[in-house]
């Protein structure tokens, strides 16, 4: 199934960038905004730096991965060592975010500044067990060029998704279908009666 | 984004059964399997009959919705009251479930069978705040025609992802990248030397 990416930025407590892509990713509620990832562990069950970071320093950004910088994130995916910063080894610019110290990729076109709320754990300390990342919002950055005055142009955000094995997808193909119920969309029966 | 979408029937404690999409929805974890979604809430607060049946149940089947579903999920969308049946309104046949008491879609290709394990709140009692519920999976049904052996054929499964607005996507342009360090990929750096 396509999957949103959040593209992860953090900094370790002694400022050790990283940057890293996770396709677990959702929302969970508009107010106050929530959003959430699951920051796999490594084959060998360790923790990856960004759930390190993130216990750490409670803060990291979300990242919106365009075509564009699709071959970029990619890079982003090797398991560099900590003291790798894969800002670097993307060939990547940063840009300073607003309210939480680690910074955003420059590229990206829609980043979200968050402030860890919780992490939830599943299973126990068994092999492949999980952690969610919960954070709250408190920055939303929207490039101008995106932005069409009252939402995020998707034809021009044009962000991918990620499905099985290695391949990800487009979201050039789409189709609309109204809700039962709102103007257009199929009527709905009336169970009152 | 593309969002996957994780169709949720349940059942009522006196037998009333419900369906319904919902866009907000990931992957926790392999081992236990365990996936999550957002019922968000009603405009005015209210629980939906989704999130008031998993916790009074306890249960919950996730279908999969191919191309050739889409309307017909776009049916089950509809804010029916809780006699409303949501299998009845979408035209969509029910088969028995393994392990749980919701039926599954008879013609979804995919459906994940699921135990609750907790729901998580956030953001209190506000206006739109929300909750995520967690799950784990008791059993997975693949429809034949979708399984190659080994995996779920993408293709052959031709599922949808939600975008913005009223727009569905397809992922019918995919495109592969090798992740760096993996065979035929970039290659990583040494950092030990």
């Amino acid at each position: 199934m396509p999957r949103p990416i959040a593209w992860v930025s953090t900094v370790s407590p002694d400022g050790l960038r990283n940057l890293a892509p996770f396709s677990f990713f959702t929302v969970i509620c508009p107010e106050p905004m929530t959003i959430c990832f699951s920051p796999s562990r490594r084959r060998d069950g360790s923790k990856k730096d960004t759930l390190r970071n993130i216990e750490e320093t409670g803060e990291f950004v979300v990242n919106i991965v365009s075509e564009s910088l699709a071959e970029q994130m990619n890079l982003t995916a090797a398991d560099l060592p900590p003291e790798g910063d894969e800002f670097t080894f993307g060939r990547l610019k940063a840009a300073p975010s607003d309210v939480v110290k680690p910074e955003r990729v420059a590229g990206a076109k829609v980043a979200y500044e968050c402030r860890l709320d919780q992490v939830v754990h599943v299973g126990g300390a068994k092999d492949g067990a999980g952690a969610l990342v919960i954070g709250t919002v408190l920055r939303v950055y929207v490039a101008e060029e995106v932005w069409t005055g009252s939402r995020i142009d998707t034809d021009q955000l044009a962000p991918i998704g990620r499905c099985s094995a290695d391949e990800y997808t487009t979201v050039r193909e789409r189709f609309a279908m109204i809700r039962p119920g709102n103007p257009g969309g199929p009527s709905v029966p009336d169970f009152r009666t």
